[in-house]
């Protein structure tokens, strides 16, 4: 397999990143622009998002993971995927993707380059939401590296089409996709305010599913059928 | 390939039984509270329904089976892919499974954390929606394991995502996850008095469709063409 | 490769184009049921045909070759993909399977079993549309079976996905189909008096389709690029 | 690999650019007759052009290469995977075959055979749309052959899905598509007028594409981790 220098990594992180934050902000703008009822906005946000993970973790997973999500990064350090040293450029490279993502999205629907979000996403339910919503997209990213490698692109944007609808925050599961959307007051923004406690629901989440799949995937020696032998 | 002993096999089965309700019960309630459209509602039920099950299958088939269904466990058995002395921790797992579904779906969402479903789904046209639901949907497990194994997944998730729009009952198509939906009293209840009927129709499907593609599956040698010899 | 004997890929044909029918009809009662909004009637209507069909072609295709219309019948016969003394078992099978999936989606949602349907589908519009819908499927399953076997149930499914929005008829594509829709007075009916219309168009697209496609899928011998050399 | 003469590469091209506008357009006049919900028009028009891009890439790819675009047509010239002197022949099959394709959509809805596109798409936050949208694509395209070729289809179905959605232009990101798009009055048209900023834009796009997946895909050795050796 080919390595790509950090450079490359960093780049794919962060251009990864940011054309997923574009395509979360900007089909949210398109969607409330077209439409009044609020299910067929979600709609079209989801099909955009859903799509658009395939894509950018086909074309970009041999380069640099395809993490795009600091939560993501935390666990393959913390499963040693990813050299510790390596850690801050990729969050750098999400973290400033995102916002440039954001800025694109802006500038593509002609708004100000950058705003702060109003809209309320807070209380105990939208941060179990999180927790689960960020325990589902880990645990299916680990199960998925184990026994599917090549599907993880499916499998992670199938989810997060589930998860937009069966979570009540419709799963951020990301804290530079949460920072991002807090710099934009549309469809899909969240107030700066909120933002510690999404982060930190996110954070627990994807640690409850690395402890619970590392248990989970690690298979035990299992007793065969043995036919009974004659002889002690 | 990897065995897991039955704890993993137990959890694997819980854990994706609970998600799959979380996601069905999730996304209903999601739907009916953004939009009024009972047709789009039905859509993004749909939609998340039909996701979950192509990831759920991926990442926890490799492990138990992801029955996820009683009925489909059943069959296992009978058709001897499951022993016999496994099933009832595959029940119990579903059942416990399914009901935690409902209760983090009712979290998510502010709720109380079960409720009793008031939503009338009875008579014969239910009761033979259902028998077709379960029949098609073991039907297509059981062609899909003999043709196309590792594409079982994708055959399931999208089975559903046409069996909820062609039948009248939406397709239940589990007992199990027909228990755990009494429990919520939202867009994807039924009320616990209507259970009976659905488990009964749903087991006389699974097991019909046992008989038939245990023929139909069954290749008999055919006659080739023969060009014709002239010795006799 | 396995060989079904007849009496099983005749009960193939029938149970998927019943199936088939049962997921055009019932979905579109569904749809209709649920929603006033005649486009998103539709979006339900495309979403289960196209997955069923995905599923359907998987699961029987290995059996039957999953044809399911009598167009694509026809084309097979005159390829020589299919002998020719079975093609009358499959007709009847396509046929008999087709109405009785009438009948099933009727049954699943408390309709009379067999209706006359009422809506008008004539004019050369529908009949150009009719040529181009099954103009296409046949194309797209030629060139599907030559060079990409396994993916033809997905291009199929995929294919009919965006015919039922790009075509003024909703792309019947199918005589077999059309003659059960004829049967029902719902959101997919026709009226038995529009059947031929809609047949004619079909088989012509069909044949359209055979001659162009023998052509444009093989290849002549072309020239290489080659090295000058030196000696004659 | 067989190798198709340009005779039936050219048909290729045309047959696919042809039905890829007679689906954007055809579907776009579907989804405005049957709603008057912008944002499910979209939604309609969104996913038949995703599946119909799947099916043709798929279908055609291994004869022409499957560009139906003038922007992929010259980034494969620049790349050095079209031979210059079969340029001439993909463009004007693009051009004609999308003209034709307008001219199928039409007949099919019984709308005059060609029309004059009133809708306006114009100024800075429509073009820098494009740029990205074609910008995405090409990148999509380039890295999909790079390291997963045989998806690529999906990608760019999958790709263009989300692009109908997060670019403020309903990315057309394709100069052929859009001279035909300027060519009907309805869903999907644009004035003939604003076609030059638009391809600019598109042409723009892809050669950024082009230059930054050139330096992206390219990897450069890494020194390896290498343990402390004693000697020198």
């Amino acid at each position: 397999m080919t390595t790509f220098d950090l450079r490359r990594r960093f780049a794919a992180e962060a251009l990864g990143t940011g054309l997923l934050v574009a395509t979360v902000v900007g089909s949210g703008i398109m969607a409330e622009t077209l439409t009044h009822d609020v299910g067929l906005a979600l709609l079209g946000n989801t099909l955009a998002t859903g799509a658009m993970l395939v894509v950018l973790i086909t074309i970009l997973g041999p380069i640099s993971g395809a993490h795009f999500n600091p939560a993501v990064s935390l666990v393959f350090c913390l499963n040693r995927s990813l050299p510790p040293r390596d850690l801050p450029a990729y969050l750098v490279a999400q973290f400033a993707g995102g916002i440039a993502g954001t800025i694109a999205a802006h500038l593509m629907f002609a708004l100000p380059v950058l705003e702060v979000a109003t809209k309320l996403r807070s209380g105990p339910a939208q941060w179990f939401s999180e927790v689960v919503a960020t325990f589902g997209l880990v645990a299916v990213i680990l199960a998925g590296i184990r026994f599917e490698r090549r599907t993880v692109p499916w499998l992670v944007g199938l989810y997060i089409t589930a998860a937009y609808w069966f979570t009540a925050s419709t799963s951020f599961a990301n804290p530079a996709v949460a920072v991002a959307r807090s710099l934009t007051n549309t469809f899909s923004g969240i107030r700066p305010v909120d933002l510690p406690g999404f982060i930190v629901a996110e954070l627990l989440g994807a640690v409850i599913a690395l402890a619970l799949m590392g248990w989970l995937l690690k298979p035990e020696p299992v007793q065969q059928y043995q036919p009974l032998k004659a002889e002690p």
